[in-house]
């Protein structure tokens, strides 16, 4: 896989063509030149032309979804989709087709065999091309089902796991339906935005008469690492955001925290084990307030400080997080409602989750503010025993509270990875 | 300007400070050391102590202000404002206050001397800190005046240049009153997007109870460029943009055609000499009909080939347009309402303009599409002889406008750009 070239593969270069001769052909009107001439069938053909795809590919087969434990790419174009039919074999055609292109692109090549250009004169191009000369990016997309698609409309109803459900409630909920819920989701993440935005687009695209997009999130900086490697993102509060997340290295605690196990998925919802649960919250940060807050009512509210992202009462920021230490004045070093310690395992009973949100900023809200935030993005086992708890913590004591506003909300249930010739839905509709 | 120790010099480590140090320091509860640990006085102290602003960093003066010529950034977050008071001297220190702190930015610094956390924990922080870690990552901060400025409320009525009036409406128009218009810009653009909305975020945190913001758009993919250097990128219609446009290394088509000239400015006005009028225009591309139009259809509405961006009849990218091209049936080559052709300055009596856009993606349109297009940026030395014409005509024969809207619209005066020793609205208030 780290055969190519050179790190700068773009999708143009990948196809192995010299995509001016082709299109020369086209304005002259040699329309039946293009079928001939534009190769590029599949990844695999691409990675015999072109000696491998591009070495800022990530794999899209394995064991999990892509796009969960990679490591968090620094931009994301996230929606969420209404299927518009009630025709189960063309929602099924419809995740199988995605399989094909979602492979394509994560290899950095175009979303379909014609591409841009190869699909001739007279029909439209079977890729937007607003990526052609752009890199494989290190895309991934990660599909997810809504709680809504197992009603009664495709005959899924027993294929629901136990765990996919809506989520209830929370105090302070300002959750607007048009930013909420979806019957399927695409999390397309690149360090490319441009990247991501194509994928999204193309999927969608495709889905014409099958999906029509819900909401959409474009989030343009990574607010966790998932990896030991990456260092620890800011969100806008200003602090570190993830230090203590799960990272891709803790095998167990992932098999524990975030991967659903066979055992939690037993009978007809078997097809989920693998998979895992991803909760998104839209959270509004009235940045303005925030930013007339002293530094030391910031720092006490998270918990860590602001500059080193360090535990209050600690040097480093990966030193432990010490509840029993004491500041100068003999309280708590960190105040016992901190949002580290109402979200720290050693209160929620072991719970731990994987975080992969995003930094947004979508315009301004019309009073004379930005529209500012994070989108949470977090995955895990079963958010009935994780989210819900946490949430219900953090909901009705943190002090953050006075800050943010969640405006959006959503669980799917990210299916397992596929294996070599499988592709999406393939299980969930056999 | 290029002897940083190192490409990735952040905002701490252009500091000199160890961090870890002071934060510990505010935790036990020694706020006084902060100011005495903290240095960070302004960008001459830090490039002393640092060996150089990081050689990512764009400059800051000069006879034009950056993030007009400066190579296209990738990323941009562009606001408008509204002036909330009627307090002229209020108004001029912000503008003072706001160039020390753009300096400050682009050099890679926090906003304010006292930073993230230098002012010590009982005062907000002077810096929000998401940007702590990053960059400058190019970072340019540019600043416009609108039209509205220039009424009675500051006593500037008679220094509004002639030039600096609201556009007309154009055919076709469909302006959100709220995405147009504004007292003030800010465009920030750098290779990170978020070190460009800690630029924005900063400015309207300082400008509080003087501005508010009145709308803003975050654009992920720049889509033209600016110098000769750069490739030429695609905008949503996958095509590529701006091969055509002019270039930071056109000096003399730069001064007949972007930059206003002292004969423009007579008497009060003369503050202006040296400055670029900016025309935003928020197009919202109506993308899904776009991706169902056949090949050589795009093709024919833009006038060149998609898959190099060549004109039709022609081979490579930057070969000319030639208009007498015949095609193989006989009709010109480019149709003569291609958009290239009604945008040619050979048939606008030789207008030609620097454009300087971003590709956007706003969330969803709520009916199912996504919101996104293209960010319209160009700068100009008099919009009523440049942009209006083109516009008009573009408005009133371009095919491209089935698959377009324009949504929202301003016209800004950015002055030129500073001395050594001097700060916006200096010339404009004396």
């Amino acid at each position: 896989m780290t055969d190519a070239p050179s790190s700068q593969v773009s999708r143009r270069r990948l196809l192995g063509v010299g995509a001016g001769a082709v299109v020369a052909g086209a304005v002259a009107g040699v329309g039946g030149a293009y079928a001939a001439t534009h190769v590029a069938a599949d990844p695999a053909t691409e990675a015999e032309t072109a000696g491998g795809p591009a070495d800022d590919a990530v794999p899209f087969r394995g064991e999990h979804q892509a796009g969960i434990v990679t490591p968090a790419q620094d931009r994301m174009h996230f929606v969420a989709l209404d299927v518009v039919t009630e025709d189960r074999a063309a929602l099924a055609a419809m995740l199988k087709a995605w399989t094909r292109a979602a492979e394509r692109m994560a290899a950095g090549a175009e979303a379909a065999p014609g591409g841009v250009v190869g699909g001739g004169p007279y029909r439209a191009p079977e890729d937007t091309g607003e990526a052609y000369d752009l890199d494989a990016s290190d895309l991934t997309i990660t599909i997810g089902y809504g709680p809504s698609l197992f009603d009664d409309r495709f005959g899924l109803a027993d294929r629901r796991p136990a765990a996919l459900t809506d989520l209830p409630g929370f105090v302070g909920d300002e959750l607007d339906p048009a930013r909420s819920n979806g019957d399927l989701c695409i999390q397309a993440c690149a360090n490319d935005p441009q990247v991501a935005v194509h994928a999204v687009r193309n999927l969608v695209r495709m889905g014409f008469g099958v999906v029509a997009v819900r909401w959409s999130q474009l989030g343009f900086g990574r607010t966790s690492s998932t990896t030991r490697a990456q260092v620890t993102p800011r969100n806008l509060f200003g602090f570190k955001d993830g230090t203590n997340n799960l990272k891709a290295e803790d095998v167990d605690a992932l098999s524990e925290h975030v991967w659903v196990q066979p055992e939690d998925v037993p009978g007809a919802s078997a097809w989920m084990a693998g998979g895992s649960y991803l909760v998104a919250r839209r959270i509004r940060m009235h940045i303005e307030i925030w930013d007339r807050t002293p530094l030391q009512e910031q720092q006490d509210l998270i918990g860590r400080d602001k500059g080193e992202g360090a535990p209050l009462g600690q040097q480093a920021e990966f030193d432990p997080l010490d509840f029993a230490a004491k500041g100068a004045d003999g309280r708590p070093a960190i105040p016992v409602d901190a949002h580290v310690a109402l979200a720290h395992e050693s209160r929620l009973n072991g719970i731990r989750i994987l975080r992969r949100g995003y930094n947004f900023t979508d315009g301004s809200d019309g009073v004379g503010h930005l529209d500012a935030g994070l989108f949470f993005i977090g995955f895990m086992r079963d958010a009935r025993r994780q989210f819900v708890p946490m949430q219900r913590s953090l909901a009705a004591r943190d002090g953050l509270n006075e800050y943010i506003e969640h405006t959006g909300s959503a669980v799917f249930a990210c299916p397992p990875g596929l294996g070599p010739d499988e592709y999406w839905g393939q299980a969930l509709f056999s």
